[in-house]
């Protein structure tokens, strides 16, 4: 019964400016811009190509799913596979200059390592796209694809010439790992109550109350975002969801609230300059 | 890489005369009945109570769906559980009078105790309902709830009284991991291509495409049932899915067969009397 479930966003790695996932579907609508040439007049997708940021800001959820349905369909899963790993190989965090994958928090990858090295099992059950995180969230948290969990859209099925099959990723939403649904989709995915969850926001407070209600011991915990100097300070707001009823749960609950200030000795894997 | 994926019904337990969840899901509507008294006169529940053979081998499809959604939903994920472990610990097979879950195949057992013993994980990846099969698979397959794929209703998130969340099933269904669905469920729920992949019907075909398809040494697998008198021979044709097409592609791609008559020495870890 040693299972452990970890938000990604904003708990594993940073989710400031911008979700990475978010920053990933925009230059994609860059690199694939020129194939799709009706986009220079088409909002969301003008607002991005003209990197207007009064528009990019208020594009909204509704802007927002477009973007990631045309960024995120009409390719293999195998070359979506590829479009993350290559995007991450060159792209760089604006603030940080290091990629993406660096700016993981040295705490909990220690915290990863020390459940593993005791038998629990590490999930990942993020808001995230599951098909996003998989490609490298073994190397980077020691998680196999097959341990992570997160939103995800349709994928269909085509058998092609030569015996060669395909899944081809659509753009229609499949899942979406969030709030209710991360209770639903540990439910889902992995079939047992973890003992241990760790968050960051709202979206993560229907998982820490299922794991609150099982019976023996366990741990809820909450990662504050305090530290401006050393990573963000956005206290209980973030870029799209807040800490605020969770936080709420949390202080009433007696769960366990991380202070990245003051009590993180280090927050990333590297020097900060 | 070591992932490797066994069909549950006809692969690893007898599916004669009946699927096992359909035979749970007919003995529900009788337990269920005093509660439900408009069934003696409602298609297809009358059939099933009053036993009438007839009716209930005409009921098709969406006969079975409405007996489905009925005895599989409307209560939470953790009673669900106990149902079906209640029932499997008094239901007895017709033929054989032992519980259904001894009745799983010998040498599939030993398969996946020798795949266990090299670092492979095994998984289920049935078209049955996940929530039927997660409940035992562990003490049955040591294969644990969390490496199960299966069939499976939306479940709904809701918070009562004193902090006590439920999972609650409904009458509707999430997803259909047969045929196709099993390619695009080890994809969503694993997230790798298995390397060895076991099935005995049409519903496997994808999945044992979607196997070859990979790169290195693979293995594609399907019993055939051909021993009459230590379980069923029913060749081609099974109670409701067919080995048709995957049986014409095992042998043009010269995938393996198991000839249960002929190839198992065993068929049950019990003795036949």
């Amino acid at each position: 019964e040693r299972i452990t479930c970890f938000d990604n966003d904003g708990t594993l790695w940073t989710e400031q400016p911008m979700y990475v996932q978010v920053t990933f579907a925009m230059d994609r609508v860059r690199a694939l811009a020129s194939r799709n040439p009706q986009w220079r007049t088409q909002e969301p997708f003008r607002a991005v190509l003209e990197n207007d940021r009064a528009a990019v800001s208020t594009m909204g959820e509704k802007g927002l799913l477009e973007i990631m349905a045309a960024t995120h369909a009409g390719l293999t899963t195998e070359d979506f596979r590829k479009a993350v790993l290559d995007w991450l190989a060159t792209a760089r965090h604006p603030r940080f200059k290091r990629p993406y994958t660096d700016l993981v928090y040295q705490p909990m990858l220690e915290l990863l390592a020390l459940l593993r090295a005791n038998q629990f099992k590490t999930y990942i059950v993020s808001g995230g796209g599951i098909e996003f995180m998989r490609p490298w969230t073994e190397r980077v948290y020691g998680i196999p694809p097959e341990q992570v969990v997160g939103s995800s859209g349709v994928t269909r099925y085509e058998l092609r010439a030569n015996d060669q099959p395909i899944l081809l990723k659509e753009p229609k939403v499949q899942f979406i790992d969030d709030g209710p649904g991360k209770a639903e989709g540990i439910n889902q995915y992995i079939g047992r109550r973890p003992v241990l969850t760790f968050g960051n926001s709202d979206g993560d407070q229907q998982m820490l109350e299922w794991t609150a209600a099982g019976t023996g011991a366990r741990f809820m915990g909450l990662v504050h975002h305090t530290d401006g100097v050393r990573e963000y300070a956005y206290d209980r707001q973030s870029v799209v969801g807040k800490l605020d009823t969770a936080w709420n749960e949390a202080v009433r609950r007696k769960w366990t609230v991380v202070d990245m200030k003051h009590d993180w000795k280090v927050i990333y894997p590297f020097e900060l300059t």
